[in-house]
């Protein structure tokens, strides 16, 4: 059994925009800068409209978390393990999040709708694949309201 | 700057089959053994239809990696950079996969679609949300080419 796992950033977010903007704004701008020794691993990814970002929520990061938590801190929606939910508290604090490419110079991409705030390493980028994804996906009355009201 | 970043396993992908069918079956049922002491943080899980798995491809861990690649090591399609690619073979041996959940017992989780081969670690399950997602994606020539072939 491996124990631990280790990983490198391969970039950093850039954005000005605080932390409330971030996580409301779908339309919000930000870059993401990657390490120079890997910019030719960004060649033909403007080929791609969306991508798939995963990142490290240092932030988030805490020794304790909950396994069950209200999404959103809402005491009105159900109390539920946080692999239920997207919540960044959770054993390992990464985040996923599908973005739009805007444009791509050298080592650095610019993305609409990365809910991730400055300095946040970023540890993969995949392009985005509309055959993998089920337009069939079922979701429970929790999930449906926290989005309407949003 | 953040330079290392360590994350756990929060349980292990269980399957009998073998590579080559892991990698082409999309309707192959694995398991995903939890942790027993995160076993609450599953809780709910069942009300979704849909996850995405994200997991560490151990076996693709390696120190020097290419920065271009043909996809699926196919010479008739271009080399592009690997973040153009869903190539195991990348900085951080990040897999991301959606899947359909079939049942969970406890800390056992059974899902339809996962390509992770036996021992796999896994690091994070997230509900999958249709809201986040495109029905306008673009995608390269090359992509559409890979999928037709498949």
């Amino acid at each position: 059994m491996i124990r631990k796992l280790s990983l490198k950033p391969i970039g950093y977010v850039r954005t000005m925009a605080d932390e409330d903007k971030i996580r409301k704004d779908k339309e919000l701008l930000s870059e993401i800068v990657i390490s120079k020794d890997l910019t030719e691993a960004l060649d033909g990814i403007q080929d791609f409209s969306h991508l798939f970002i995963i990142f490290y929520m240092h932030k988030a990061f805490t020794e304790k978390i909950s396994l069950k938590v209200h999404p959103r801190g809402r005491s009105d929606l159900p109390l539920v393990g946080v692999f239920a939910t997207r919540s960044p508290y959770r054993p390992n604090p990464i985040g996923l999040t599908l973005v739009e490419l805007i444009d791509r110079k050298r080592n650095i991409i610019k993305v609409k709708g990365l809910d991730a705030i400055n300095g946040t390493p970023v540890i993969d980028i995949k392009p985005y694949d509309p055959l993998d994804l089920s337009s069939e996906a079922r979701t429970p009355k929790w999930w449906i309201k926290l989005h309407q009201s949003a």
